[in-house]
């Protein structure tokens, strides 16, 4: 079902009004169709306050794309263009601009080159690189940062929370607590950086992934309030569910009633000849709780059992309960290690919302402009230097060391190849005392990161699936320095520039001033 | 356009897998069609962190309803829940519950019971109060809240920053920061609880609002690459936009260049006859430069030039702006009140992602089955005492004082009317020790707040407009004392317990330990 104007609401008008001013002013100048460059990057990892990203997951580009494959001014959008007015009441937009909008208002005239989704990404880095003409290069800004930014969050998020977690099983659970239907396209980004499943029927069954759940605390409610107790509720979801048996155990007190009910329901199925998969705790202290459960469970007969664990879990919580029962579990005779792999955790709110830093400072820069020939290249300076963009038309490449580890992320101009050079010289982006020289026997790859997705709107790129992209950040991750995954404080990674860049900037930093 | 699958990941399979699972384990067990009741109802305002809300504006009813009137399941969600498999790779759904799915699976049998879009709300008070069959009961819950949590949230935030700009216009600029398409609710919610415009094109046309924007950095960034500088930029935009030109001054020097180019291209219109109607701060020191601005235009002739500030802009931002130009500004001979009135406020991140509080908690709780005659209540323990939410079928009361302030928020059971009793014992929540007799000679007015929105399905109500919504919010804004909208350390309002209610509350609770 879709709600009355939507469609005009989801499509080329999902953009902020000032892309469709400016627009009307290259119109009038002559300009809308110059060649035009515009890089999107972030250019600080996500900061959740007591603890930082020292990296992030790239997504969102697919659906980015597929948006601007399928959006165009119509008539529906003219129309709203037209009766648009200024202060005094004279239309905003003229009948000549207009025209040429309902034309030429699409994306078929962008090249773009983007790092693919799943990769790991840093700060200050062409995440995406639009070239095309410069009105609708413009008017793309809103809704690419808006497609992009957003999921490179949620996927560095759940990259976060599953590498904490050593790699146990991590669901989404967000859909109550996001904005609106924008929480499915953070179940995709989920998916992507480290969610193995959702909750979320409905994009769950789009992507192809099952969703996930089992029951909660109303169920139990339910069956208390038609006098049948909890124990009624549970063997009720047994019988119904005997090979999918997972049961909530925290509606009236966990190690009194819950788990105690929980293992009779058990011992119930078993003796029918189905194994029960477990239970999930919502509430209360979950590292104490969990360390209980599984001694209970063991006692009982269950020792490998999952126990899922739910309600406010972030990549800190996740920390915190897994020191807690590495300290605290062989006091009560349980084996550390052997619970840390039974654990699964249910992840909403903070996943969702990526609470602490719920948006990516993702920006779309114009940095060159063509001459009809060149790129020349364009900058603009800021009241904070680190804000001041790194212009031209670039390449950007990782750096990977002899240990096979990434070392740095390398923006280049032209066509140097850094594997093909004796000595780099990688330049600190703001603070020309440094820098730090790479001879080639230290590299062992220099990889182009960027690929060619559009060629004048037509798509030359095969989207990966999510699992390839999934394969990718595992490997990407694989390839940082633990110091750089660390949760809190992560050791900075290095985002360089190449002599040839590092020269054209301050060059343009100076002819600006 | 839309996106492939949106249309099954948006309408009623946008719920979470346990609701399903529960169904038809309602279903299984006969009680699929038992009459239920569930409140939607927040625990707790958005604490940001170093502030916090001492209220909450409702938002979000209209959206969530006109879903529930047009999800039902079809065809192509019932083929997905057959696909579905458990882990032994049985179908997990069963023909006979799908069957009765693909009937009745809609939500004609819900009556429903809201608070209005506008009002302000408080924790524990049920916004939404939902009755119907069990099964369909339980699986609007994830859409439901995600409709109005979300909505609620950022109508909150945005009534703080406008209370706090002492009424100043504020523009609502999160698109490209929140979270895809789920920015459009929160464009919705941003203009009912205070934003007077949004920049997002497409929303703002559906909900018949003009969207507003000037020009962003790109623009004179390329001016500059042509050789025609800022003042070249400034030039051409006035020249098109002669009566709207509203110019961006921070992309080269906000004092050394911005606002000097500024005021020549206004002398230059003033000559034509036209007058500008202001200048936009992005960066810097908005409360010093937002001053030093005024002293230039001042001087220049231009007193009455808006003075728009964006870039990380919440209600705290905004508090210290004004506190620091009521201080600063009469050293630079700048009238402190003419220039906090010349200001408008455009908010991003801060606003669509509700920074600090990025997600409301608002729940979903059965509170009451029918045994066929009565309404029976239901109750959850929980481990923290706050979390045991209040019981059975109730009503809302706002009671007014003798000045017509809103004094509390009353939960009842039944017919009681406590306009018509002599005194009214306020019960506190959780605290027995806690309580405030209220006599009616001390009131002005007890006044019901939920109103019925469906009635077995069918719209019994008439949505009112966002303009009568911002009527509704300002209205009972101005009953709430000073305190409560204090945006530091607010004091508490009260929500209150009839001592019926605390009594069965207690009863409840001892029967279920």
């Amino acid at each position: 079902m879709k709600r009355k104007g939507s469609q005009t609401s989801e499509g080329i008008l999902f953009t902020d009004q000032y892309q469709l001013t400016m627009a009307q002013l290259y119109f009038t100048t002559g300009i809308h169709e110059k060649e035009s460059q515009f890089d999107h990057f972030f250019r600080s990892y996500p900061d959740y306050g007591s603890h930082q990203a020292g990296y992030c997951i790239n997504a969102g580009l697919e659906w980015a794309v597929k948006w601007m494959m399928n959006s165009r001014f119509g008539e529906e959008e003219i129309k709203h263009l037209r009766a648009q007015t200024g202060l005094t009441g004279e239309p905003l937009f003229k009948d000549d601009f207009l025209n040429w909008l309902s034309e030429y208002g699409n994306f078929e005239g962008i090249t773009m080159f983007a790092i693919p989704e799943g990769r790991v990404v840093h700060p200050n880095v062409p995440l995406n690189v639009v070239q095309g003409p410069l009105a609708m290069a413009q008017i793309l800004e809103s809704s690419l940062l808006n497609k992009i930014n957003y999921q490179t969050l949620i996927a560095t998020k759940a990259a976060r929370i599953k590498d904490t977690a050593r790699g146990q099983q991590l669901i989404e659970f967000g859909l109550r607590r996001g904005q609106d239907i924008g929480v499915n396209a953070g179940v995709r980004a989920a998916l992507i950086g480290g969610a193995d499943f959702s909750s979320n029927v409905g994009i769950s069954h789009s992507l192809g992934y099952p969703p996930k759940g089992t029951h909660g605390h109303s169920m139990v409610q339910v069956f208390m309030a038609m006098g049948e107790g909890e124990l009624g509720a549970f063997r009720a979801y047994a019988e119904l569910y005997p090979d999918d048996c997972l049961l909530l155990v925290d509606t009236i007190n966990t190690l009194q009633s819950g788990i105690p009910n929980a293992i009779v329901v058990f011992e119930e199925l078993r003796r029918k000849g189905h194994e029960p998969v477990g239970i999930r705790l919502d509430s209360g202290d979950l590292a104490y709780l969990s360390i209980q459960a599984a001694a209970m469970l063991d006692k009982a007969g269950f020792p490998d059992t999952k126990i899922v664990l739910s309600n406010q879990i972030d990549e800190l919580v996740v920390w915190q309960i897994i020191t807690q029962i590495e300290e605290e579990a062989p006091r009560f005779g349980v084996d550390p290690d052997h619970l840390i792999k039974r654990l699964v955790y249910g992840v909403g709110t903070n996943l969702i919302t990526s609470k602490g830093a719920p948006a990516l400072d993702g920006v779309y820069k114009l940095v060159a402009l063509s001459n009809g020939k060149d790129w020349m290249p364009s900058i603009k300076l800021s009241e904070s230097r680190e804000k001041t963009h790194n212009p031209g038309s670039k390449k950007v490449w990782r750096i990977y060391d002899k240990r096979g580890k990434a070392t740095a992320d390398l923006l280049t101009l032209g066509e140097m190849n850094p594997a093909q050079i004796d000595e780099i010289i990688l330049h600190h982006p703001l603070d020309h005392t440094k820098y730090r020289i790479l001879k080639s026997e230290e590299i062992s790859k220099a990889e182009p990161l960027l690929e060619k997705i559009l060629d004048r709107g037509k798509l030359v790129y095969e989207f990966p699936s999510i699992e390839d992209m999934r394969s990718q950040r595992e490997k990407d991750m694989d390839c940082l320095d633990l110091g750089i995954k660390r949760i809190v404080n992560p050791h900075i990674y290095h985002v360089s520039l190449s002599e040839e860049l590092w020269n054209l900037k301050q060059e343009l930093i100076g002819s600006t001033k």
